[in-house]
């Protein structure tokens, strides 16, 4: 099955969507912040390092948003579905790095 | 020694400035890319979690950096200029959720 | 509906289980040499670090072991199975400190 | 200048290597209680997840014990000890992955 197939009708609700959209416009001025800060000679480096820091975890609350809306919409049925092997594959793969 | 006094003087080597810099703002152009990728209506979960890990890849890259200079220009040199305590607490903190 | 009741039934498959099992055998090992290197007087942090960090990564192995069973045996069928929402939070509980 | 040249005369601390290895015993136990664990037929995958992750808590701990200890005793003296950049390429390296 190709990840087209499978993929074919599994959008990320809405809510989420708009939610994590809002996150990220949020996420986009605070790396512009940063971007200003570099801009400045007397910059220290970890307060450069925390700033970098904040944005990781706010961003990961953003994938965080959307993982648990996949599993709860598309995971949990994958088997009914019958993608279960190829949605599992592509969730390994996607927590790895976690 | 107050946090100001011990960075008095230590400031960001200027061409890892300019290169995080830059690199911040690509990391700013894929977050837009991925807010547009969330105005759709068929966005497919994954592949927004794809390119969340993406940006926090290149995120963690930048702080590599940061990091790196951080350690060769200030924290090898901080018992010479006698604030060593106060350079180790404040690395371990921000080492700490990496 | 309790841990207790949606968890009845769920078992690790048995091959993971045997392959997880051995697996942390070879782990519990890894210590103990490392706790040997510790008794020596002229260990290097970093050699320390070094097989930490090793030992962390034959952990997040069998930890991927497991999961991956959990998703494929008991996650993609919660729907089917009407446990959904206790397996989407215990799992999302489990993954946030990866 | 190689590893062994700039290692030679650095050692771990002999109080953080009695803790270090004092905790070690205790993860090399908790590792022995998750393999019985693992010979149960009706062990939950959940609840294995949550050990090893405790697990990896616990080592993340004696990681940063030997990391500061590091820091503080060998990194902050590089530059006056003249192997700066040796320490912090291979400080980098074992970052990395945490």
């Amino acid at each position: 099955m190709t990840n087209e197939e499978h993929t074919c009708g599994l959008h990320l609700d809405p809510e989420i969507r708009e939610d994590a959209r809002r996150r990220l416009l949020s996420v986009k001025g605070h790396v512009e912040g940063i971007t200003r800060m570099l801009e400045k000679e007397h910059v220290y480096c970890v307060d450069v390092l925390k700033q970098i820091k904040a944005v990781e975890g706010a961003l990961s609350k953003v994938g965080d948003l959307v993982l648990r809306s996949h599993l709860r919409n598309h995971v949990v049925t994958a088997h009914e579905r019958g993608d279960a092997d190829a949605m599992v594959a592509e969730l390994m793969e996607v927590l790895k790095y976690r």
